[in-house]
């Protein structure tokens, strides 16, 4: 494996949105590009934990570069799952197929706190450090490292698993403030930590995935969640300064303003708010990403096309936009209709897009 | 039974606040404060499913009345579900014990429509009319009358049950406009003939739940919901003119200015949308409902209340404020906190609330 170059993407067009600079083509790439919808996924995964798969290096690469082959999209997304960083302290988490991350041992207590200690990447996790740096002597496109916001983390070790109401997650911050603090922190240090490795061994980018942070009220979410972001987006801007950096949950329409407070480059939205109001939320400083819902591939590719040309149109002419979904493909999509989308994207100007004259 | 009044109860707080004018305490009721979380209940329902405990006139005026005995709240609502009148005209719909509503044979093409006839109230649902005469008797507060949107009613019909991505009922109204069009008009017919007949029966107001709508981009809502959802309240100011009208959804903080404009008297909003922008997004012609976390209410008191009194300071002191949970009471709720926040409520003027000069 080489030494990665840094910068070595810097005129790729995904790194220029993510900047805010005129691009030849709007960037595309998909939230779990790389997952069940996709044969050769699924040929290649085979039966076993998604955690088991991921600690494999060579399969984790493999699956990350699918569907960049398969759609030529502009960015790889890394292979990986939110909670990989508290498995890897032993914290006892797993992921169950269909359902996602279970936590046999819920966090409850104080006590609980020290079963995250700190993350030593080459030690916890070399299996990360070493899918990157296959991916990085492959790839053609800029890496995206991936994390879990500390709340959307927290919320599954404090429930135990995936959650409808997240009440015991929102009894702790409130009930709690104190062990809540503490529990940012040191979500906040492994996130950060993991993300860290993943850009030392190459990455180009980082994406932090605060999936389930649109279930908070904005006051909130400013008071119990805002800081510990802050203090991660500070974290890999003294690491690694000018890396862009990506922060994403659905449901967020009211977050939004906040979350372009955070230190990010880029906001990813759902498709819940249109990517237009989304760019006056974040206002002028940060690039945005989204917003085609997921859903709408699973409809006929007329449907589809028409959805994306108003993603599109509505992100405008200023630079800063990356074409994405609202969230994950979803497992029954047909692979077609997102190579499509791709090409119809990469076909149309709109954002930041230089005309030839 | 005698026969209901009408506007016996127009000088009620509740009754009031819906239409914006000034009240001697700002009015409170709880959605789904009958059910689960209260040990009466529990005792009173016993075992069988809830349609079947719909079906009884009796039982429902008691599960009804039950909440307002506890917490003196300002308001009743209808015990009932959702899919009471597909159910009663034959679609084909169940509510399983803590899943929801299931269909065994989904709706999934034109010929489906045909299972869904017009409904009449007296003969398909005579409990319904029953229950509210038997409350209309008892009751020293408004009933609200209740009914689901058609969005949400026709989510359950279409994805065969609750759903996460709802991605079928998505790709039936993009990709089969005319068929989505046909389905929203019954089941806005069933909805529109289920409410009047609970007025004619004696209910004071009605809520249309479309708890899931949020789940859509704005757009979509406007051009593919609302429609039906403005037809539906014409009906009722034609059949019962200034009969106070909720609207309620949950993530709806992008369509709140649609909904404001479907001719309910009332929007209900969940707890994402601070109450003071919520109250910016839908105008000062049309009554704000909500706020407060049902989570929030799993926490402390002292929680709690701090969270009551911020609902309130955001709701401000214009006129055409009810308050209420941001969504349902969950099943854990401890009811003694939700009689605390009733008394808080009553105690504290604030919207709408005349001071003694």
């Amino acid at each position: 494996m080489g030494a990665p170059e840094p910068g070595r993407f810097d005129s790729s067009p995904f790194i220029r949105a993510c900047r805010r600079l005129t691009v030849d083509r709007v960037p595309v790439w998909f939230m779990r590009q790389a997952g069940r919808s996709l044969p050769e996924y699924r040929a290649a995964r085979g039966p076993g934990s998604i955690l088991e798969a991921i600690a494999q290096p060579e399969l984790v690469a493999a699956l990350t570069r699918q569907p960049v082959d398969r759609y030529g999209t502009d960015a790889a997304i890394f292979f990986s799952d939110i909670v990989v960083p508290a498995a890897a302290v032993g914290f006892g988490v797993d992921v169950a197929p269909g359902t996602g991350p279970v936590v046999a041992d819920p966090f409850r207590a104080k006590r609980d706190l020290q079963r995250l200690r700190p993350i030593e990447p080459a030690i916890d996790t070399p299996y990360v450090i070493d899918a990157v740096g296959i991916l990085i002597d492959e790839l053609k496109v800029p890496l995206i490292g991936f994390a879990g916001g500390p709340f959307t983390v927290a919320s599954y070790l404090v429930e135990g698993g995936p959650s409808k109401n997240f009440s015991r997650v929102k009894a702790l911050m409130h009930g709690e403030p104190q062990i809540w603090h503490d529990l940012m922190d040191r979500l906040t240090d492994l996130a950060l930590a993991s993300l860290r490795s993943q850009l030392d061994a190459g990455a180009s980018a980082v994406q932090v995935f605060d999936s389930w942070a649109g279930i908070l009220a904005p006051h909130h979410y400013r008071e119990l969640v805002l800081p510990a972001t802050v203090r991660l987006f500070a974290g890999l801007a003294e690491s690694h300064p000018g890396t862009p950096t990506i922060l994403f949950g659905v449901g967020t329409g009211e977050l939004l303003t906040s979350m372009a407070t955070a230190g990010c480059s880029v906001v990813g939205v759902d498709w819940r708010v249109p990517i237009d109001e989304a760019r006056r939320r974040v206002g002028p400083g940060v690039a945005v990403q989204g917003n085609l819902d997921p859903a709408l591939c699973l409809s006929t590719w007329e449907v589809a096309a028409a959805e994306t040309r108003d993603v599109l149109d509505r992100a405008g002419t200023a630079p800063g936009h990356i074409f994405n979904l609202g969230h994950g493909v979803l497992p029954d999509t047909d692979p077609d209709i997102l190579g499509r989308v791709v090409e119809l994207v990469h076909a149309e100007a709109r954002s930041g897009v230089e005309v030839a004259s």
